[in-house]
Formats: C-alpha cells, structure tokens, sequence
C-alpha cells in the first residue's frame, strides 16, 4: 500500500479542518463567548498536526481504489476526533464518548443527538455543529480535491470511497473540475436557502445554521423543538431544500449545462419524486383529523416525508405520536434513503430501483431461461459488475444492520427503539421512534451502544466498504509496515 | 408451455389429497364425530375432479423449470382450497376466508391460527390441521414423485420448484428415488417422535398431532397454551425433534448411507447448531431470574429456540413478556430460519452462510481487485450463478418483506404487530410478537391482511419465484391459450 499518500492526504483533510474551526472563533468572537479559545486551541493543534504529516511529499501519487478507502475512512476517523475536542475541552460536552457521538452524527449528517438540551450550547458550538453537516454532506475529500491540485489520474478513487450512490459519475473529464461544480452547485443552493430564511424573517444565525443542516441533510437544529417553532413559510422552505438537496447533483448539473428535459428523464429522480408523493398522501389522509386543518396537515405531512426521505431529521411534528400507519411508512422511508450523487443517506433510490429490477429480471429468467437482457436504467444499460455491487451493497447492508440491531439489544430497550435507534444511525437520519423518537435524543444509551451506532454512522455515510475495509488484516498488517518503514524507508510498497 | 402436463400434475395432486382426506374421516370414525362427513365429500370432489383431469394424458412429458413452477404454485393453492372446504362446510371455520388462512398456514407449516378455542374443534379437524402440516413439511410434489411413475428426465424441475434451499441436490441420480429416500427418513424420523412422545405417556392423538407439527416443522397445537401443560419430558423431546427436522436431510442421508464424519462436517449444519447454542445462551441467561430454576430456563429457553429458528412455531412460554433481549434475538432468528433442504423456513442458514461470504469476498476485491477466488462451502467451490441467485433470492424477500409490511400497515395495528405478523408469516413461523404472540392469534385481522399473510406463506414456503411467476403477464397468457386451446386443440405449444 502507498502509505505515504494516504498520510499525505491526511494532512490535508487536517488543515482544510484547522481552517473550517476558524469560523466557529469567529462566531465566538462576534458573541464574545469565551468557547471560541476552545475551537482557536484545536485549529492550531489541527494546523500544526496537518502541517507536519504534509512536509515530506511521497515519492508515488499514484493510489489506487485500496488507498482511497483507506484514505478516506481515515479522514474521517480524525475530522471526527478533533472535531469533537472543542466540545470537550469547553465542557459542553463533558464526556468524550458523547462529545465524539455528537461530533460523528454532524459529519455523518446523521444528526442525532445526546444533548437534552440544545439551548444550553454557546452558539460558536451550535455553529460548528451545524456546520459539520455541511462539510460532511459534499464530502471533505470532494472538498480537497476541488482545491488541491493533487496530480496523477487516481484522484477518482477518493471521490469513489467518499461519494455516495452505486457508481460515481465524473461530470467532467477532470475529477478536480467535477468535485468544484458539485461544490459550487452545493454553495449556490446553500446561500439560497439563506436568503429565501432570510427573507421570512428568520434570524441571521438560524438562517445559516438551519441551512447548512438542510444543505448537508443532517438535522441538528439550533432549538429543543427542532422546527416547531418556525413559521410555516419557514418549514415550506426548508421542505423544499431537504427534497432539493436530496435529488442527484447530476440532475442540477444537467440542468446549468446542458437540458432541462434529460434532468427530469432521470429514472431515479422521477421515482424519487413519485415515492415521495404517494408517501405524502397517505400520511396527509392519516394525519388530517388529528391537525388544524388542510394546509397544517399536508404542511406537516410533507416536512416530515422530506425529512425522513432525505434523512435529514428535522421535525416539525411528534412523529412518533401519529397513527401507525403514518409511522410504519416513515420506517420504510427511513430504508429508502434519498438519490445516489445526492447529501442524503440511506440505501438510495437509485439502489432500490435496480434491486426490484433485477428481480423482474429473476422472474424473466424463469419464464426464457436464455435471455441475457441487461438491466436498464435510463435507457442505459447497466454492468452485470455494478448491478453485482449494487446486490452485495444490500446484502452488507442488511447484515451490518442486523448485527448492530443485535448488540444494540443487549441495552435492553423496547423492540421499536432498539430497531428505530440503529436504522436512525445507520440511514443518517437522525430521530428514530419510542425512546430515540423526535422529541428524545441518544444520550440515556450505553457507551457500548454508542460506539455501534457511531460505527453505523460512519459506516452509513461511506457506504460500508470504505470504512469495513480499515477492520480487514491485510490493511492492519500494511500501516503496521508504515509504523516499522519509519526505522527502515525502504520497505514501504 | 407444456399446459397439459401442468393439469396432469394438478390431477394427480387432487387425487392425492382425496386419499389423504380419508385419514381423517376415520378419526372421524373412531371419535364418532359427524364432521367426518365432510372431509369425506371433500375427499369425494378432489377424488373426482382428480380423475377429470388425468384421464387425458400429456403427449409430451417434457417440462421445464417454468411449468415446474406454475405445476408446484398451482398444487399448492389447490390443495389449499380444497383442504379449507371441511372447515367451512361442517361451520368450525364459518368464514371462507379464515377457513383458507387456516389450510395455507397448515400446509406452508406456518401454523399461524385465526382460531382463540382450538380446543373447541372436532379430532377430526384437528388431526387434518396437524396433517396438513406433515404434508406440507416435505412436500406434496415431492410425494407424487415418490409413488408416481411420471416418465421423462424432467421431473428435477418440479423437485426444485418445491424444495427449500439454493440448490436443489438429487442424492441418487434418479429423481424418484432421491424422493422416495427423502420421504422414508422423514417417515422414520417421525416415527420414532410418535415413540418416544408415547414413552412419556402422551395420549396417542396428541402424539400423533404433535408429532406431525414438528415434523413439518408447522407449529399448530391441539391446546390453547401450545405445549405448556406438557412434561418438561415431552418438551424436551419435541425441542430436540424440531432441531432435528430443521436440519439438511442430506445429512440423515449422508449417516444412513455413507459416513458419519461428512455428516457433521456439513458447514450449514455446523453454523446451524452455533446459532442454536448461541442464542440459547443468550436466552437462559435473560430469563433464569423469571424462571424457577436453571433447568426450567433451560428447558424454555432451549424450546422457543429450536421452535423459533427450525419457524415451528410451538411455545411452551409466553416469550413476548421475555426481556427485550431476548425477543430482538427470537426476531432475528425467524429471519435466519432452519437449513436448507429441511422441512423448516426462513432464508436458510446456508444462504446466510454464501451471503456473509460474499461481502468477504467484496471487502477482499477492494485490497485485491484482481483476484478472482470464488466461495467456497464445504470446500467445493460455489457456482456464481449460485451466487447470484442467493443474492437476488435475498432482495426478492427483503422487498417483499417491506411491500407486505406497508400494506398491512393500513391496518392500524402497532409496528411490532405489524412487522412480526409478517415475518410470522413469510418465514412460516407462526406466532409473532405483541398482538400476533404466543398467546394470541390471527383472527382479528381484517380479510385484506389475511390474504397478504396468505400470500406470504406460500411465498415463504414456496421460496418466492415459483409462487412470484404466477403473476407474470407470459404466464397468464400462456394459461389463456390453454382455455382457448379446449376449442381450437392443436394451439398449445
């Protein structure tokens, strides 16, 4: 393994890092919270860290899909790990296991959280929180790839390890270029969103917190009631920009330049928008004589169906008092996830719609046994090796799911929330029901379980085999040899 | 498609069920119960209908794994229908729907009930319930090829169409006798149960019904508290017999025929046996507070495992008030189901098994992309069409899984209800948790959730396709052309 590019890279993601804790000083300073000496401390150990890890250049830029993962799982690992000191050296957080849960769930852009009491926080803390959502949404190494030039062809292999969704779709030739326009796409809406809060009257600081909740689909919000209190104009926005954000950036790419028409041919989207729809509907009918009125129903029906679906978990509404149906559909959005290429998590629909796919497939075969047709998707047709990928992903997927849901259970909670807990965890979402339901938070679980469900958060975000891969010998045995190649250079491979 | 044959099958299935039904015209006989009556004017239309349809053999006795499939779903439905006709005609089951519920889950070997007083039924309706059961354990199609000289090499599809597990092995070379080795081993196997309970002075009846519901691992009981008020004797023998008929025959096969040591190197029979322990001791050690005593907690614990996993379905304790604990493993182990190529349920653990070696083998393409190893089980190497059919068998049952979840959603009930009545039903298991447990039963449900739980049992039991092409537009068409062909004779290809 080429260790020294995978160190490399790391000392990247650590300065980017070092950076981005400046605008929670600044917040700090701004408010003349004294906080901010916290996050000023972890930049500066960021900073020099960072620095130090990038001073020898590696010989080899080549890396390849291995590296990538690595790399990535990696990067994570640390952003996550100084990410949550400020927490903890400020005492807000006075626990480690919590102050680094909290720290996970905003990059993940799971927004769970294990504060009772979200109010309490200065605001530089409830800055970066939501802020870490949105560095987490697009990716930090889509992020470094769009502003280090790092040469060599295999840049893609970090793109593919941090980006969501089946197979990763360069929108131009060059990986840099691409990772910029998704950036620039993913800022654009961003301060859109701003602006049209703005306009409703929300404060600055909720404006920007809020959006970058939405933006990165996490849902930590600034307020104990999370949205509730917002006006209903406000929640219309934010809806919108949860289901915006959740749609493939290839579409919007599509959109600024090329046509209209194929953005909205795309399969994915459209069963996007249509499951998002019928979900709606039955929630809308259900919830109906329970709410005041029309509008506050299909207001409430839709926040909520966009939240969960994008697994954003903002909330508008005590979910987890609606009528069962209400709340079986929502645990079946939670599953569904949002579009592949989007911020959004879950098992994505695009995943789903080549699973039923290939089950339609499965029947054919019995009907003409030698028909070799491929799956298609968008008149195209898919790569017996992706659709293969797309099966083991479900696969993984449920076996994780089912082992976390295991020793999860050993804490001895009900049925729903031990379920509810680890989909929350692992679809990115946030809120589950029963005891980790919207109005609840995680901070009452066990360390153990907290540890699983920060395992599911990562594993959720980077989808399985980024970060199972750091769990695998081969790769312990390599860093080892990193460790051992510092006494004698010449071995590392 | 060979139309013909199919009614051919159909035929002889029908009359099979006539003999069958005689069996409990003579309960009827020696409990001088007037339902008997009724079993024997079914047994007279099957009988009848029967001979209709075999009276004009099948030119071409060629078929493939499409007429396997239709033959197999078809049988299943008819014998369902025509088995649900004593209930209803002697008024024990008045409704026609609950009537159907009652025969599919007999002879899928769910053994859900809609009935709160089984006790309240006639023996002779109570022994055709068990039976059922025992029919439906190793199968009917199976049978008929036991006693049935059909000619012609193709008889394998009908074998695989019925049989449970990934890969349908013949243990001789003819089908024939594949099936007649299969059918004595469970007859054997049966008969030493019926012994053994009669040893611990078990009335003959309950021997017998008893005997037949583990066999099939089917799970209806003869009492209201399933098999509570027996002797820790009777369920110990019961516990260890469910076990037993969970595991692949191949094994009794493997130790009648050729050698012990190959037998129990089985991979499958080994995880199997893992599971069992395993979540036996999670289980003890849950529940030993509540119970009275280390061999009481051990006695119940090791019950509702072997119950559970092998999807039988007997309870001798009320597991829906156990810990959380352990009820989130009893969920999970109704996922996980009996072996492949035995009388129970569920995914199989064999297909576990390929399952969790496939996503090593994913994690091991990321390190080494180029290797191309392929899983082994039991030292041979796996065929990927194998492969790939576990894997799409597994997502075919995941969204079917979550479509059944969302329709019967609508009825309102709890989450826990809902999911564990479908997984109940879809793993033929039986009872479930919360207002589906133990204790309870099925028949509060309204008729459109019974129909969806009826048609998750024949897909469980049937393993999905067989029951799934059914729906395919090319079959309805080609079972068109057979009406029309009635007029027009030379038509049907």
């Amino acid at each position: 393994m080429n260790n020294s590019i995978v160190r490399f890279i790391l000392g990247h993601v650590l300065l980017i890092e070092a950076a981005f804790l400046l605008l929670p000083c600044l917040i700090a300073a701004i408010y003349g919270e004294n906080e901010g000496l916290w996050y000023l401390l972890t930049a500066a150990l960021c900073g020099l860290l960072g620095f130090l890890m990038i001073l020898r250049k590696p010989k080899n830029n080549i890396f390849y899909l291995k590296e990538g993962c690595v790399a990535t799982a990696l990067s994570w690992i640390f952003l996550s790990f100084f990410g949550a000191l400020p927490f903890l050296f400020s005492g807000e957080i006075p626990s480690f296991t919590d102050a680094l849960f909290e720290t996970i769930s905003g990059f993940t852009t799971t927004g769970a959280s294990i504060l009772s009491d979200v109010e309490a926080l200065s605001h530089c803390s409830l800055f970066w929180r939501s802020f870490t959502h949105w560095i987490g949404g697009m990716g930090v190494l889509v992020f470094l790839l769009a502003i280090i030039p790092l040469s060599g062809g295999s840049n893609i292999n970090l793109m593919r390890a941090e980006s969501p969704g089946p197979s990763v779709g360069k929108l131009v030739p060059k990986v840099k270029y691409t990772a910029r326009i998704l950036y620039l796409i993913y800022l654009g809406m961003t301060i859109v969103e701003i602006l049209l809060l703005l306009i409703g009257k929300m404060p600055l600081f909720d404006a920007l917190t809020i959006s970058f909740g939405t933006a990165g689909t996490g849902g930590f919000s600034i307020k104990n009631d999370s949205m509730m209190s917002y006006s209903p104009y406000l929640q219309w926005v934010v809806t919108i920009f949860m289901i915006l954000f959740g749609i493939n950036f290839n579409a919007y790419y599509l959109i600024l330049y090329k046509n209209i028409k194929k953005a909205f041919g795309m399969e994915e989207v459209r069963c996007y928008i249509a499951i998002i729809l019928v979900a709606i509907g039955i929630i809308f009918f259900h919830i109906l004589p329970m709410s005041s009125g029309t509008f506050d129903a299909l207001t409430k029906s839709a926040f909520q169906v966009g939240s969960i679906i994008t697994t954003t978990g903002y909330a508008t509404a005590d979910f987890d008092l609606w009528p069962q149906t209400c709340r079986t559909v929502l645990v079946l959005l939670m599953f569904i996830g949002a579009c592949a290429g989007s911020t959004g998590g879950g098992i994505k629909v695009s995943r789903i719609v080549v699973l039923m796919k290939s089950v339609i497939k499965e029947l054919n075969s019995y009907i003409h046994p030698k028909s070799i047709k491929k799956i298609n998707l968008d008149k195209k047709p898919i790569e017996h090796e992706v659709v293969r990928s797309i099966n083991v992903f479900f696969i993984t997927f449920m076996l994780l799911f089912s082992t976390s849901v295991l020793i999860v259970s050993f804490e001895g909670q009900d049925l729903v929330t031990t379920f509810t807990a680890v989909i929350a965890a692992f679809n990115n979402i946030g809120p589950g029901l029963a005891k980790v339901g919207p109005t609840q938070n995680f901070g009452f679980l066990t360390p153990l379980t907290k540890y699983v469900l920060m395992f599911d958060m990562l594993a959720g975000r980077l989808e399985l085999f980024p970060l199972l891969i750091l769990f695998h010998p081969a790769i312990w045995k390599d860093l080892l040899t990193q460790k051992m190649g510092r006494k004698s250079r010449n071995k590392s491979s």
